[in-house]
């Protein structure tokens, strides 16, 4: 049994999601594991983590759509204002998705499904860079 | 420390949750690992895990009931149509609950509480067979 | 490669956020474990998981008060109201938030964000003692 640690920095192009499926699977091999898991941590509270069908397209962008509808800006409600309009909704939108997964490792690659993709969604507006921290363990 | 990993293939009946804490319960008394994690990974984007109470049927089915309500079919808003209209708020449902879980294994078990169940969440009208990685680290 | 694994008996105080950061921390520090992951788990369906901003309390009130918008109490379609008005709609935040985290360990501590917390969200009116089990592996 060994772990393999790293921080990846990685810069998202403002609000949306942004696959990093490849940048988790170089973790993987730089490991030399061969069964195990990988387990992808999120240091943000305004970006989050999710697995999502990596296919076509346009199930992505009506996910984040969806979400923007049911948080949207300038709730009259929130007292979290001073950090921008963008900021307590995407409080809220990290913490309805994930700030960890831990995603199975077997014969040296990531077991994902056929479809699925590992995503860092950014929820402010603006592009940032965000540190994800990958551990494999087997 | 080892590890024991299996690619459950799981039923389901269509839409709706399906307790399968019994088959991950089994994965952790035949990996013979007596104090670890048991993780939990659903290889899909529409079906998803969630731990709920598994006593009285009907706060699943209230939970159920109210998430149909907080993502419907045949939003305006979607353009990804093309698999259908359960296909998009599959999609949805499994971001807002869970592809991954870790549960703690202690003398052998799951240590779960009292009422929780593991459940595979199934979010197509139809009934498939889903394909859940079990991996048992101690 | 070790396993440290504690049961944690934690007093909410009533519904909204507990910072469980400290008490996470402690089991990572009693471990001795430099290098993996702890993971934490509720062991209940009324409560709940969620790394937030623990810098300024007004972003958690402004979730908490949006949770409680998007699930009120007293939903007529609500059949599961045996246990009380606030029983129902704790299994659905439950839902939408988290029952377990994996958080990386590095250096003997938690590898949290600056403004990341680990809260232990009750979602129940009264106050509880809750169980949060903490399993630190590397």
């Amino acid at each position: 049994m060994s772990v393999h640690q790293s921080i990846l920095a990685l810069r998202t192009r403002g609000r949306g999601t942004h696959e990093i499926t490849d940048e988790i699977a170089r973790e993987v091999s730089l490991s030399g594991i061969n069964r195990g898991v990988a387990t992808v941590f999120c240091q943000h509270t305004s970006c989050s983590l999710v697995l999502m069908e990596n296919a076509d397209p346009s199930a992505r962008r009506d996910l984040e759509a969806w979400l923007d509808r049911l948080v949207p800006e300038n709730d009259p409600h929130f007292a979290h204002t001073l950090e921008g309009a963008d900021d307590m909704p995407s409080h809220i939108k990290m913490a309805l998705t994930r700030t960890s997964e831990t995603v199975p490792v077997a014969e040296g690659h990531l077991l994902l499904g056929t479809w699925q993709g590992i995503f860092l969604w950014e929820h402010r507006r603006a592009a940032h860079t965000r540190h994800v921290v990958v551990t494999v363990i087997g």
